[in-house]
C-alpha cells in the first residue's frame, strides 16, 4: 500500500443519490442483483437515520486514526465517508470533534469498520454513523495509510466515488457507474411491492400472488396430515 | 430431511398462552426447571414487545426463505412463526411484506434464527420479531425445507404446537403438555416474589431473606478485614 | 482463588467521583493515558445512563450467582458493584430482585461480565447497568467465590475502591490513587477541546489546527490526482 | 429439567454401527438427506479417529461436571457418551482419569459440548474426543443434571440410544429407527462414488459427468470473453 | 451480481509464481507494503504446504456449491481456485470428489471461504486447501453465481490471474501486475534477512541491529528499577 | 500507561520452575483453587511443548510490536516472555527473527495476546509459541508500551517475575509467592491422582471411587427405567 491521497475523485450526481436514499438498503440490493452488501455487523450507532452519498474512502491501520484527519479535507456536501481498516479492530477512532468537522463539511455519513466513541454526542448531533463497535478506546497518529484509494470495508469493495446507501437496515455500496440503473430498478420494484403489500394484507397468500404451488409441488413437496405420536 | 408440510398441527390453548405471555420468559424459564431458553444471540428487533403463542415451525436453508412463503398458509391467529435454519446464517430471509401477510393472518411474532430486513418498517407495523441478526442480504426461492417437523432453533427443540413466550430478556419454548404446568408453577412464583421485593427495597437483605448466611459459612466463606497491602 | 469476603474496603471521595462522571469514558480514559477500558462487548441495558462509583468487586462462578447476594451486603451509597466471573459465561446473573436490593442500598450501577434478566424492568427503575449479554438464563446457588478482591472483569484489573466510570461509550477502571490525577487530567482535556470544537465547527481542518501537515509530508504522504482508469 | 438419570436405554446394533463408521459423516450425512450434523466448531482433540456408536446423553450445567460422573455408569460397551451443556461453556468438564474410566467400560468415544484437558493423555491414550474447546478451566461438582434424556448438543437433537457417527469431518447423529436405512443409503452412495472418482481422475469434467450444462444454460448462466479493462 | 463465466483470464507467468512461493507469504506481505492478506480465519486443511498460482475465482451462494463445478472448467495446470461466498457461511462445499478432478486438472490448491469436507482424504491426496472452516453439511446446486469476476474472499479482493501465496502462515493476494516488483523487492528483503538472524542468534540485540535506541528514546521511553512494592 | 521498562524484575527459583512444569498446566491449576488461567483460545502453535518459566511482561498497541524488542533486552535464561495487547488484535507481531533473538538469550516460551507468524519456522526451530492467532500481517514500530509492568493477558493479571506454566491444555499464571505452594499442592494433587487412575482403569466407577452415590441422592437425583415411548 502507498501512503498517497488521490484528489479529485468523482461524485455520483446529486438527484441520482437522492432516489438511492428513497430506495433505501433492502430494496436498492435486490436491485442490484443482490450484490454490494457489506456484512451484518455494521450497525448504526443512532436508528432511524437513512442517507446516500458518494464515497470518500479511507485506509487506517489499527488503533491509529491519522488517516482520518487527512480525509476530512477531502470530503465535500454530499459525501459519505467510509473508513477501512488494514485489520480487524474496535479502537475508537471517531468521535464528536470529528463529527463536528464532518458535519461543517456538508458531510451526510461515517461508514466505518472500527469503533466509535462520544455516542451520545453523536445521536444528538443527529450524524449518522454506521460502525463495527462502540468503543471508548483512543487511538494514535503515527502510521501512514491511504485515502481515496479502493478499499474493501466490511467485506465490500468501495472505490471513491461509489454511491453508499445505508439505514438500518446495514449499508450498501452501489457502483458509481451502475447507479442510475440500480436506481431505475429499484423503482420499478418498490411500485410492484406497494400492489403485493395491499393484496398480502387483504388476506391474499404469497404462495397463489407469486405463483409458488406449482413449483413447490414440482420439487416434490408434500403435506401430510399431524398424528398425535409425530416426533411429539 | 423430508420436504414435507404437516399440516393440522395443534396448539395451546389461548387462555393458556396468555397466562404464560403474563408470567415473562425468565419466571417461565425458572418455573420449568430452567430449560427450554434460547441461545441469547436471540434479540428483538425492537424492544418492548412481550408475546406467547403457537409454534408453527419452519426449517430453511441458508439464503433460501421459500419455506416461510410455505409456512404462511399453515398460520392461524395466536400463533408464533419459528424459522430454523440448516446451518448458521443471517441472511435477511423476512421482511415488511411477509409481516403484513402474517399480520394479516393473526400472527402475533416471528422467531428466526437467521436475518430480517426493513426494521424501521417492522417497527412501525408493531410486528413483533426476535431474530439472530438484521440483514439486508436478498435470499432465493430454490430449495425445499420442511414446515412443522420438530426443529432445533437458536438451542432450543421446538415441535409444532408448543408454546413459545418472547419479551425483551429472549426466547423460551414450553412444550405443549407441559404448558398448563409451567403457567401454575410460573404464578406461584410471581405471587412469592412480589412479597420479596417489598422486603428488598426496604433494605433486608437477600442474605437474610434466602437464609444463605448459615449454607454461606458451612460452605467455608470467611470475612477478613481488608489491610492498605492487599493487593493494592 | 480462596473463598472470602473482604470488608472495610476503601472508597474514593465522593467529590472526585462526580467530577469522573462528569468527564465521561472517553474523556477520562484519555486522561489516563488511554489504559483501563473494559473491552467493547460491555453495553449499557438501556442506553443515556452516564455514572461513576466506588468499586465493590465478586468473582462468581458460571451459571453461579451466589456471590453476588454475599457482596451486596458490602455496598454502600455511590458503589458499583462489578462482577467478573471465572470463565466466560452469559447466563443472567442479575434481575430485578436484586436491582431493588441495590438500589435500597444506595448502590449507583452494576457492572457484570455476563447476562442480567428483566431489562424491561431495570429500564423502567432507572437501575444503570453495563452487561456481556441479556439473557433469562436462571442461576443457582452452589458455589464460593470471593468479593473485594482484585478481579480481572472484560479484560481490565479492578481493585475494591477503585473508581469505576460508566456511560454509552463503555466502563472505565480508574485506580484509586490515580483517580485525583485523572480527574485534574481529564479536565483540562475538556477545557481545551470546547475551544476546538468550536473551531472545527467553524470549517478549520483539524488538519491546520493540530499542525499534522508537516508531519505527514515528513513521513511520506504524497497527493495524486485522481485519473479515470485509477483501479476504476 | 428433572434430575433424573433414565437406565435401560436402546442402543444400535453393533454391526449396523460398523457400516455406518464405514461410511463415515460426509456419506452418512448426505444419506440422511442433508439433516443430523453437530455445528462445525465441534472438531477432533486429535485427528485421524472415525467411530460410530449408541448415544448415551447427559445434561450438565456450566463449571459442573458431576452428571458425567454419573453419566458413566450408564455406558456399556460400543457406547459413544455425549454430553450437552445447559449454556454456552467452555471448561474443562472431562481429562485423562475420566477417559481411563470410559476406555475401561468400551466407550468407544466421547462427544462433548464443552471443554476438555490433559490432551496429550487423551492423543497417547488413543482415545476419541469431540468438543467444542480444549480448557484446562476445572470444573465443580455440585449441580444436578440428566442422563439419558433428549438434548442438543452442538445444535443437533440427540436421544439415548441414536447413533452417532465422527470423524475428521465432524459429528453426526442418525435417530434409531433410521439408522438401518440411512447405512443402506450411504452404501448405495459410496458405490457410486467409486465410479465418478475414476472418471474425474481421468480428466471428465463434472459439467460432463452430472449433466449440468443443460440446467446451467437454462438457469441464465452466460460466458464471456475476459477483456483487459474487465475491472482489472 | 450478473451470472456469467469470463473465459480467457489472463495468469501471472509460472517462473514469477515460483519466485512468490519461495519466499512465502509473510516475506512476500511485507514486500508489498503490508497489504493484500486474506483474513486469518483462513487457515489450511492441513499444514506444511507452501504454494503459489494464478486465481481463477467463483463466486458462490451459501449452501451451494454449482458455481464451483462451473469453474472446475475454468482452471488450467497452476492455477489455484478461490471461491467466495455472498454471505458468511461454513457448509462444506467440497471434498474429495471436486480435489480429484481440480488435481487431474493441474490445479495447485484451492482457497475457501467456506467449509470444506473429506479432509482426511484431502491430507492424504496431498491436496493443499485454505479455508474458512470443516464441515460435513452438505450443499445444493441450485443457483446461479459468477466465475472469474472480482471477488472479495476473506476480506481480500481477488481478480482472475491475480497471483495468490499460501502457506501456513496464511493466504495472500497479489495483484497481477504487481507480481514481478512484489518478487524482487521480497527477495531482497530475504537476503537481508539471512544476515540479520546469523547476528541475532549470536546474541546482538534487535535494539542495536535495528537501531532503536535512539528513537525510543526520543519518543521518551524511560527504564526504571523495579522495587518489591511496585504494583507486587 | 506510562511508556516505561522496569529493570531487574524478581524471578521465581529455576528448581521451583521445573516443579511447576512437571505438574502440567490442568494439574497446578486445581492445585491453585481453580484460578490464574488465561482463556482457551491461547493455543500452542505447535502441539507437544510444555514448558514452565518466569514472565517478563510487555504491553503493546495494536499493529504495533516496537515493545516486544525492548522487552527482549530484558529476557534472562528461564524466561517466559509475555506479551499483552491494549486491544484485541491479531497481527502477526513475532516471526522467526525474535524467536531466534529469544532462544540465544535462552528463553523458554512466548506467551502472546495477538497473532505470530513463520509458524512453520517456529515449530522447526521447537521454539514454543502460544498465541491467539496465525496472521503473517505485518507490524510498524512507531508507539511506546511498557515493559515489566503489571499486565492482563487473555484475560489473565500477570506481573513481572510470575511462573508462567504452559502446554497442550493452555496457560496458567502462577503469582511468584504462591508459586512453592502451588508446587506442593499440585505434587500432592499427583500422588493421589495415580491410585485413582488404576482403580478407573481396573473397572471401579467414579460414583464409588468418589462417594458420590449419598450426595447425589440426597440432592435429589432419581433412577427411572427407559421406555419406548419416552420421548422417542
Amino acid at each position: 500500500m502507498k501512503p498517497v491521497v488521490v484528489t479529485g475523485t468523482p461524485r455520483v450526481e446529486p438527484a441520482l443519490v437522492e432516489r438511492l436514499a428513497a430506495l433505501g438498503v433492502a430494496t436498492a440490493h435486490e436491485a442490484m442483483g443482490r450484490s454490494g452488501l457489506m456484512k451484518p455487523y455494521m450497525r448504526p450507532v443512532w436508528t432511524g437515520a437513512a442517507v446516500a452519498g458518494s464515497a470518500v474512502t479511507a485506509l487506517v491501520h489499527p488503533g491509529d486514526n491519522w488517516m482520518i484527519h487527512v480525509a476530512v479535507e477531502q470530503c465535500r456536501p454530499g459525501d459519505v465517508l467510509v473508513v477501512a481498516v488494514s485489520t480487524d479492530n474496535t479502537d475508537g477512532m471517531f468521535g464528536d470533534l470529528l463529527a463536528t468537522s464532518l458535519q461543517a463539511r456538508g458531510v451526510v455519513a461515517l461508514v466505518i469498520d472500527a469503533g466509535v466513541r462520544d455516542v451520545a454526542a453523536l445521536a444528538e448531533m443527529r450524524f449518522p454513523v454506521w460502525s463495527r463497535a462502540i468503543s471508548a478506546k483512543g487511538t494514535v497518529k503515527a502510521t501512514l495509510g491511504a485515502v481515496n484509494v479502493p478499499v474493501v470495508c466490511a467485506g465490500a469493495l468501495v472505490k471513491p466515488g461509489d454511491a453508499i446507501v445505508a439505514d438500518d437496515d446495514g449499508v450498501l455500496v452501489v457502483p458509481r457507474r451502475d447507479a442510475a440503473a440500480v436506481a431505475a430498478a429499484g423503482e420499478a420494484r418498490v411500485a410492484n411491492e406497494d400492489d403485493k403489500r395491499a393484496r398480502l394484507a387483504a388476506g391474499e397468500l404469497g404462495l397463489d400472488l407469486y405463483g409458488m404451488r406449482e413449483p413447490l409441488a414440482k420439487a416434490g413437496l408434500t403435506y401430510v396430515e399431524w398424528r398425535e405420536d409425530d416426533g411429539d
